[in-house]
This record gives C-alpha cells, structure tokens and sequence, in this order.
C-alpha cells in the first residue's frame, strides 16, 4: 500500500467506495468500530482494501494494514461481515505491542463491499448526513448469523433482527430504510434520535437497547456531510488555503467576483468555482450553519460587502483577512449606512483570521487560517493537546458529551 | 505568473535564487524592505521576476505584481537597484485602494540578480543564517548613487558608503564581508549586533546609523537557515507531516529506526532520510536549539529511548505522538532506570502531539502537530489572531514588534 492512498482526506475514501460499488465485489470495507483505551484513529475511521492488496485509508497509523489484508482476504472469501477484534494492549515484548504503542482495543467491522452500501455513499455525495446501522450482536448471538447474512432487516415476516442486518438512517428525511430503500418497520423507532445526532457529527458508536424484550447492539456510523468552507476572493493567496483545507476535508468553493474565467484551473483543489458579485452571493451559494466562510477578496468594498451579507446569515465562521483597523473602518461604513450587528453576529467575525501561529509565508497564513476553521468547526479551543483536560477525541455518547479516547 | 509559483515556500524561493544566479543575469529580485501600516507580507519577502514576467515567490496578495513586473523591467535595462516605495493608503477610488485592500505603504527594492548575492544563498544552502545589507541612503543621498552602484564598500581609498552598497554579515564567524568575500571595512562594526539578530529570526528591518558624522540608511535583511525538524517514525502517518512541515519552510529529516530501504520514495518533501538506531541518534542528526522533533514510531521502546535522549539535548521543542498516559508509562520506565527529567528539560515536551483542532484523519492530525511547531518555533502562544491584541472594537495601538505587519 502506497503511503498517499493511506492519507488520504476522508472525503477521498468514501469517493473511492462509491467508484468501487459498481465493481466485481471483491473489495472488504474495514471500519472501526469501537476503540478501548487508546489508538491512532477514532470509530468510523475507514479503509477499503482490494483484491491486490491495496487500501486506501487507514485505521491505525500502520500496524495493523497487514493483518486486515488477511482478514479482508477470509472476509473475501466467506461472503460476509466479520467483527475481528485487535488487542494492542499486549506487552511491550508482544508483536503488537512492540510494533505500535498504541495501547488500546480495536474492533473493526470487515464486510463485503456490495451495492447495499449505496445509499449511504450516494446521501453523502448529495451533502446529506447519514448514518449505517450495523447488528453487532441480535438475537441469533453465538451463531455468527451464517445463513442470516444479507438479510435487510424489513423481513414482515420475521420482525427480530440478526447480526449483520443493516439500515439507514437519513436525519433530513427522518427515514429509517433498508439498503434497498424499503421502510426498515424491524427497526426500533428510538434509533432515530442517535442516529441523528451521530451522523450530523459525523462521529460513530455503539448503543445496546432492548427490542421486543431482546437485547440489542447496534453500531451506528454517522457519515456527516463534508463541512462547507466558502473563500471569498481570487488572488493567488486562496491557492494555498484551498489546497489545505480540501486536505482537511472542507468541501470548497472558490468565489470570484472578478470574472476570471480560468477559477478551475487556478484552484485545482476547490471542489467548486463560482463567479459572482457581492450583491448576489445568495445565488448559487448556500449559507447555512454548516458553511464556514474566508473573505479575501483584497479588495474593501467587496470585502464589506460579503461581510454584511455573511452576518446576517447562520454562517458559524466568517474569517476576514487583514488587521483589525481594516474592520473598524468598515464598521464605520455600516454605522454610516445604520446596519448594525449583534453580539451574536459579530461573535462569528474572526479578523484577523487566522490561528497566532507566527508564520509570513503564504503558506504559513494559509496553515494558520485552516487551523482556525477546523478548531471553531470542531468547537476547540484552540491551545496545545498537553494543556486540554480530559482526553483528545471525542467521546461519543449518545445521552451526554463525554470526552475521551485516541490517538 | 502562474499560482503555484507564488505561494511556493520560502525556501524554495531562495533556492529558485541560487538556481538563477548563473544565468544570464536578467532576473531581477524584489524584496520587501519596509511596510508602513499594514500588508499581506511582511520585511524580507522575496520575489523572483524573470525576463518572461514570470515570478516565484510574493510580495503582495496579488495586487502589485503586475506592476513589479514593470518596474524589474526598468530595473533591468538600467543595470542597477532601485527603490520603489508602492502607497496603498489611498482612497477606495484610487486604483490601489480599490484592488488591494492593504492598506500600507510598501517600499521594494529591486535589484538585478547578479553573482554579488551569491554568499546569502551559499550560507543558507549551508544552514548557515546570514544578513545581507543594503545602503539604502548614504552620503550620495538624492544622487542615487549613478556611477556608485556596484562598489563593494570596501574601498580602502573611499571610506565612505554610497546608495546600493551591500555586505554580508554571517554572524556564526562574525565577520561582516564585501560581496567578494573581502573584510568590508568602510561598514561600521556596530552593525554586527542587529545583523545577528535580524539573522538569526529571519526578520529584516532598516536602521539609521551615524558614521562618521554621516547618517547612514542599511536595509538588513536576515535570511535564517531553515528550521530544523527532525520526525523520528517511517509510519505511514509521518508522510502528512512531512508535507505539510515542508510547505510551512521546515528543512525535514526523517530518521526510520526499521532500515526501511524506500524512505526517500515514501517521503519525498523530505530533504533528508536517515536510518539509524535509537542508540546511535546523535551519529549524523544535529540536535542542536535550532532544532525541533516529533516523535512518532509508535513503538513503546524506540520512543522512550528517543524521548530520553532529545530531552538530554537544547532542543526546544519535543513532540511526542500517542496520549498523556503512555509518557507517564515512559517516566516509570525512566524512573526505574534512575534517569530524571528537570522541568527545564520537560516543558519542551509536548504530548499528547499538537494543537486542539479536533481533527481525526492523518491530514488533520498533522495539521495539528505542524500547526504547534509553528507556534513554538515562532514564540506564539496558540490562539485566535483576534484574541491576540484585546477585542476587536478596541483601539488598540499595535506594537512595534518587526512582524506585526504581517497577514
């Protein structure tokens, strides 16, 4: 496996499974599942590995890519999911142990890439949210739900729900579904709310709950629709903040209001070029709470233009390049004109943008201004991790927002 | 001039500096040598115009560039430096004003690359930081120096220093050198202390200077060697950082303790690849303040004996991968070797690795760690730029600190 493929952005993993839907089947999507103590990667993280050998993602930072392709390869053969359950809590003198220091419990979920994981891949194409229901354990515990396999959990005629059953969930259209798009009427109701929550965070957990008198577990992977960042301008500066947050998995779109016609060409990495004027971003550009928004256009009045119109949307993030002074001449401009902003609006201004990083360069701006967007889109205060209380990831809980795990 | 050559690292364009110095001499390099308000860069950045009216490296966000172009023109056919004082404090009308949105008064000089900056290359090349100084008013003053440009300053016959003189200073031999390597004696020695200092930050800045009797304008320009950092691991997850540390100006060594035989095809931003043995890490990696190191093998035993040793060295920053618990396991492990740690030596550690950005996939993780390497290198307490200088309605004056000119 090549050491791109691995580090990837995980928006170019799902893109790959949904290339390798429509392929010969012979590809085993690995997803971790749950983490006890420590790792590298965090639930949901995932690789799809081929026939070849090849993976494209990463579950740890390396250690365990050769026995998932020996798993992947039984998973292969057998035609369905399998739990396998990695213990890097050995001793130090123990092959894990030694090769990985990553002292935790991994269990990563191997299945089959089939069609029936279309609807999550195709959801998240589309920019919505969506969350994969697993069966961990159902009912037929202890059978491994051999001939059960391949069941889509819609059966009338057999209500209960055996491992490997799977559904979906879409937050937008409150639907639980069948891979095949059918009501899943044998799933309980009251997945909707974490399944909800998990995939709007884009975060993935394990809930037990009791159905029909059965204990129940369910892995829920919520895949949260890429975070929208909007850079407004078209200097060769939006180059490298492009480049870098399409590599944090920002979906973005470029926004010129010169009329360049070569946007594409100029910004390989935005996922989107749109050319327009100040008076009509609302044209064709969605600001909603999940878009974050760069403004540097260099250029005052297009700059107080956007900025006007940004906060007075739900925009979470509007970053404004330049120094302090540049917005406080603006402000005058809005007070001469009577708009005004409240505290909540302009608690979303971040100018100067950018994290206290140091740097001149036009790369170090653009690190520092990235880094800034994913600490207010992941609700961080950013400081040093040695400095944070508790511990790095997010521990997803479903009924509270405990912290915990990783890395 | 194309996107990618703008935003190209610092580095890369002092290396496009060297490349060119044999050519024929039509390359005219433009340097920022005072900003006065605010600008997208800041002293000292570089920009390389060729006869094409191509250019590698910025100066602007994109708004004088073009008219650099017609300046190194002029420039060229004259044979000799000029500088050019560029005002964008205009009104929004005013073509500037309205195109850039900087608003400061930006002086550049621009000089015809000859063989004369062949020794501030050369010394960065060789890790060594170096000052290259420029007269920019003399005893000629309002002459503009005609018949003057070209000479040495060492002129044993004349003393005095005309417009366009230079020398270089490399403080590690603390000699002050004519562009032909010659004692620059007609330079009064008073320079060696902000030459040194400017040097060694990498931050360029003018000084008046009496000499005698004469005022006496130098423009000094601090070119430092790359910062060090040096990645211990050959882990898939060391290719983002190595990367993105590259695009951020670090000189990258990776040292791999598994004799891995492709580490120079697994990392290609690295400058370096070292294979070696936890024991023998002084053999061949300078561990000096310039210095700063990730830790990440992932394996128990290599990074304890790493950790041991960087904490027994000046450098500044060390980061370790993997959470806060598996260092407390190291201290026991130290502890029962009879090894300790003063607090000078542990509050260069940092671990867990990284600012709080929150992020999960091996693009974000790394952006996290390169984000605090930046900080630490820079002397940057991580936050909000606009946390930095008190809130954003308040007047505040800004300091006089070289950088704060800068995004």
């Amino acid at each position: 496996m090549t050491g791109s493929n691995w580090s990837v952005p995980e928006t170019e993993v799902v893109q790959r499974i949904h290339e390798r839907l429509g392929e010969d089947g012979t590809d085993v999507l690995a997803t971790i599942v749950d983490v006890e103590g420590n790792a590298y990667r965090r639930p949901g993280a995932k690789m799809l590995l081929d026939e070849a050998g090849e993976g494209v993602g990463s579950i740890t930072a390396g250690c365990l890519e050769d026995e998932l392709l020996v798993a992947a390869k039984s998973v292969r053969e057998r035609g369905r999911p399998e739990l396998v359950t990695y213990d890097l809590m050995e001793d130090d003198d123990d092959v894990w142990g030694l090769g990985v220091g990553c002292n935790g419990i991994i269990d990563v979920l191997l299945e089959p890439l089939t069609d029936a994981y279309r609807p999550a891949v195709e959801a998240f194409d589309e920019g919505r949210s969506v969350a994969v229901l697993t069966v961990l354990e159902g009912d037929d515990e202890g059978d491994e739900g051999d001939e059960r396999t391949g069941r889509d959990g819609s059966g009338e005629e057999d209500a209960s729900l055996a491992h490997g059953d799977r559904a979906y969930y879409h937050p937008e259209e409150g639907v639980l579904a069948t891979p095949d798009g059918e009501p899943a009427t044998a799933w309980p109701d009251d997945l909707a709310g974490p399944a909800t929550d998990l995939a709007e965070r884009g975060r993935a957990d394990t809930i037990e709950i009791e159905v029909r008198g059965e204990r129940l577990e369910v892995f829920i992977d919520g895949l949260a629709a890429p975070t929208e960042l909007v850079v407004f301008g078209s200097g060769h500066d939006v180059g490298p903040v492009t480049e870098l947050a399409a590599k944090n998995d920002f979906r973005v779109t470029v926004v010129s209001f010169r009329g360049s016609v070569d946007l594409e060409d100029r910004f390989p990495d935005a996922d989107e070029t749109v050319t327009t004027s100040p008076a009509a971003i609302d044209d064709g550009i969605n600001l909603d709470g999940r878009t974050y928004a760069v403004v540097m256009t260099h250029n005052f009045v297009d700059d107080r233009l956007t900025i006007e119109r940004l906060l007075d949307s739900p925009v979470p993030y509007v970053g404004l390049m330049g120094p302090q002074e540049r917005f406080e001449e603006m402000t005058e401009a809005f007070e001469s004109e009577g708009t005004t902003f409240d505290g909540a609006a302009l608690s979303s201004l971040y100018t100067p943008i950018g994290l206290d990083l140091g740097g001149g360069s036009p790369y170090q701006i653009a690190h520092s201004i990235v880094a800034e967007v994913l600490a207010v889109s992941n609700d961080r205060t950013p400081q040093h991790l040695n400095a944070r209380e508790g511990h790095i990831h997010d521990r997803v809980s479903v009924d509270s927002e405990a912290d915990s795990s990783s890395t």
